[in-house]
């Protein structure tokens, strides 16, 4: 019997995203056991599979395939909704989006953002800002150009932010954003100046190995399936998969901070089980990853944030966190380790902020943005711009570039306009999607505190997880909660939060719920 | 100014070599880190880029450079034995070897060597040898295929042979064997016939952590660079190259027996310092690797026996050793240690086998290859005739064929002739590269007892490794050693150790050296 259309394509597509899943594994053994000495080689490698996996994607051949199985699925009429019908859909919409780009332009823009990180490992160390500016410059200049190849738009940052978060608009994002700001600064004022609570005995020290084991063992009662996985310590931590069947999780720790192991791995086990609890039959096709960078965002926070730093989980954890760490942890009870990894002090740095704060270091970035690519921000400004931004956003500054504009790798690997939206989208996700949880399984909170986190991560797997790409992210989201991007749970948490923790109680006046 | 055709050669054989380095790494990763639902998509992911690699390879666009190159050399009258003549040559002896192959063959014969080998990991265990016989049959019929397609030749296993070490023949090997069987087998006898040392202590428990650190330890001192390279636990080691500067090898160990990770990890680092010696002017060319099977064999059983199996070494390590192992060792000295772990204990494994009974289970492995591809033994006697000869050579035979003719992976996992001389190769150049080494460093056992064991890794390195491909073996030996393959200096190494450790001596004609 012939092939059928879907068939071919399928194979077509199976070899890209096998060429991807290589690909992966060069990427993870580069930030996990590679010797130094491999470095050079590695580069070479890394770019050579992406340029054969890019060839492949974008080949006549495949054009053809794609086309033959579109004019096969309408001849034989199969359903809208159907897999076959959702793999060429977003295969044509990836093809489009790659056949958008001139090739000359890509190679361009990637010798562009490899020297410019190569240069920003150097200057940020060095604290040398300027240095970057006409880096920036150029990446700039880019960024713009490669909007404009994607297609017009109303913003010049909309094609960007759809790379990550499909169908979510400048637009959109501004109006959430200042929602945002305007009932997180005044909690985060209250929060800040409530009596900082004793964490000391996070500092331990605590035996590194140790730690991971730990945070290994929870990870797998969340449901991180380690036939499929594995723990790798790394300096920056990441989930990545070469299949749906091999997705790992890295982590870092120090022996002085208890929390960033435990809160690295709970993370990275989110994005992980996403990628783990795709459907079988979305292998090796673009179907298989997660529909955004904001769903794929709020799967990681839920189980650091809503999970990681709730009484309700540690009221099971604890007991046994206690038994692996019993003289760091004589005579704290559970109560007093919820509140030490929820303490709040309000600093410069995003990847160790808070959860009241975390949001306000993303909209500073978003805004930064938005501003560059309009053109209202110069580069040669970016640097006091973003001590502005923090004085006036979170009441704070650095006092120098490097844990200012250069603090995030972003800018400088990748375009600039879509790459931090995500981490804000995922927090007001995950609210969202825990709220729907609770509608389906009752008080997560009662789960969690009798040791019952599997049920949470299966009802990730059948309303999240399974669907890959087939659900574009605001579909899902209607699907899931019966409705669009709502911030409200999520502020309605932090503010319970503020509460039982702090004590804080704001007017919704003061917090400009209803102004 | 426009790209040389050599250069444009070399660009395009980087690729392939860049290729062929990442599905290097995922095997690495299958044989040491990959969980056990990665074995699907490996499996796919590997073979997609042997073959993007093989199409590169025979590509027309190569064809058309190689071409080019030759002629680009012959106009500007480039010197032979210059790098780019060596480049091109080599070039030219690959594609034509694989141009020689139809790539229907390959595929089916792949394909075939895949489903055996999985056959194999069950048959084995089960001890099913019936099972195994017709696809045996099969991988015959098809290895005589493969040598015919290499091209006329006066033996049809020669062609094979040449694959591995090159420009070695069937009546040369012939010749050779004859002779070491001759001799061994007396030898074998008289020694085991001696006294049994006393080897209890090697069983410890020995912590396997432990081991290992002690075991690279040991190895960097030989020269095996960690900056471009690193050790890991496997259950079959070997050892594996990305790049000429990230070479890495594996081991394995048990804590009952000492030897284990010892040897496994001292005969890996042979192989792994073979390829990080390489002039760093080969990396990512086809001249990038050990000229032959049986030269990379005798860098691995220089460090695993002519030193690891040294009294003299051991003078050096054997108090570091002691130092690590202090309860396991108290009372043992280097003398007793030495007699140990070179006890002699005829058996039918073959990679369990001393020195004196190692070579003799190659020579079954190859007469019986060698009878198989002629057509004078039929698979479905082979398992008889493998205790036969067994019986014949070893004095010792198997009650089962799992550990006869089922045993080694070779026979159903590649073509059926070529699998094992390089094993005893490795063995006879170890003694003749020794004896030029000593010819330029003097008494190596002097530099041993010293602890200075890098001045030989130094010596290989110019001598050997930095050659790569572009000194053909037979080539390289007459140019270091000053003549041909010689059993003799591999033959009184012996006969010195089995006087030294069981004083024994032979007559010579007893043992045949002059009949």
């Amino acid at each position: 019997m012939a092939e059928s259309a879907v068939d071919r394509l399928r194979r077509l597509l199976a070899d890209v995203a096998d060429l991807r899943g290589a690909a992966f594994l060069l990427t993870w053994d580069q930030a996990t056991h590679m010797p130094p000495g491999g470095a050079a080689a590695r580069a070479r490698q890394l770019a050579l599979l992406k340029q054969v996996a890019h060839e492949r994607f974008t080949s006549p051949a495949l054009a053809r395939a794609l086309a033959a199985a579109e004019r096969e699925l309408d001849a034989i009429g199969a359903p809208d909704g159907g897999i076959e019908r959702d793999l060429v859909r977003i295969t044509r919409r990836d093809l489009e989006r790659d056949a958008a780009l001139p090739a000359t332009f890509t190679r361009t823009f990637n010798e562009h953002l490899a020297s410019s990180y190569q240069a920003w490992t150097e200057a940020r160390p060095a604290d040398d800002l300027a240095r970057m500016v006409p880096v920036l410059e150029r990446t700039l200049d880019l960024s713009r150009e490669l909007a404009q190849h994607l297609g017009p738009a109303e913003h010049v940052a909309d094609p960007l932010i759809a790379r990550s978060d499909h169908g979510v608009t400048v637009a959109q994002l501004s109006a959430l954003f200042a929602q945002l700001r305007a009932r997180l600064t005044p909690l985060l004022r209250a929060v800040a100046a409530a009596e900082p609570p004793d964490d000391g005995f996070l500092r331990g020290p605590y035996p590194l190995a140790a730690q991971f084991a730990f945070a290994l063992e929870r990870v797998r009662e969340f449901g991180y399936d380690t036939r499929r996985g594995r723990l790798d310590p790394t300096h920056h931590p990441f989930a990545i998969e070469f299949s749906i069947d091999d997705v790992r999780i890295t982590t870092r720790g120090r022996d002085d901070d208890l929390r960033e192991a435990l809160f690295c791995t709970f993370h990275e086990s989110g994005h992980g089980m996403y990628h783990q609890g795709l459907d079988p039959r979305l292998e090796a096709t673009p179907l298989a990853d997660g529909t955004s960078a904001g769903v794929h965002e709020s799967q990681s926070r839920t189980w650091e944030n809503r999970v990681g730093r709730s009484l309700a989980y540690w009221r099971y954890a604890f007991p046994l966190l206690r038994d692996t760490f019993p003289q760091q942890l004589a005579g704290v009870d559970e109560i007093a380790f919820h509140r030490a990894i929820n303490a709040v002090r309000p600093g410069v740095i995003r990847t160790q902020a808070d959860e009241f704060s975390y949001d306000l270091h993303v909209i500073v970035r978003f805004e930064l943005e938005l501003d560059l690519l309009a053109g209202r921000l110069a580069v040669a400004d970016l640097g006091e711009a973003w001590h502005e931004r923090y004085r006036a956003t979170l009441g704070v500054a650095a006092d120098d570039d490097r844990n200012g504009a250069l603090q995030d790798v972003h800018w400088f690997s990748r375009e600039i306009g879509g790459a931090f939206q995500g981490y804000t989208l995922g927090n007001v996700l995950a609210a969202q999607f825990w709220q729907a949880a609770e509608r389906d399984l009752g008080d997560l909170d009662a789960l969690l505190a009798s040791g019952d986190v599997a049920s949470l991560s299966a009802w990730q797997r059948t309303n999240i997880h399974r669907h890959g790409r087939r659900v574009d992210p605001l579909d899902l989201v209607e699907r899931v909660c019966g409705g669009g991007l709502d911030p409200e749970p999520y502020l309605d948490y932090l503010a319970t939060k503020a509460r039982d923790l702090f004590g804080v109680s704001l007017d919704a006046d003061e917090g400009g719920r209803r102004p």
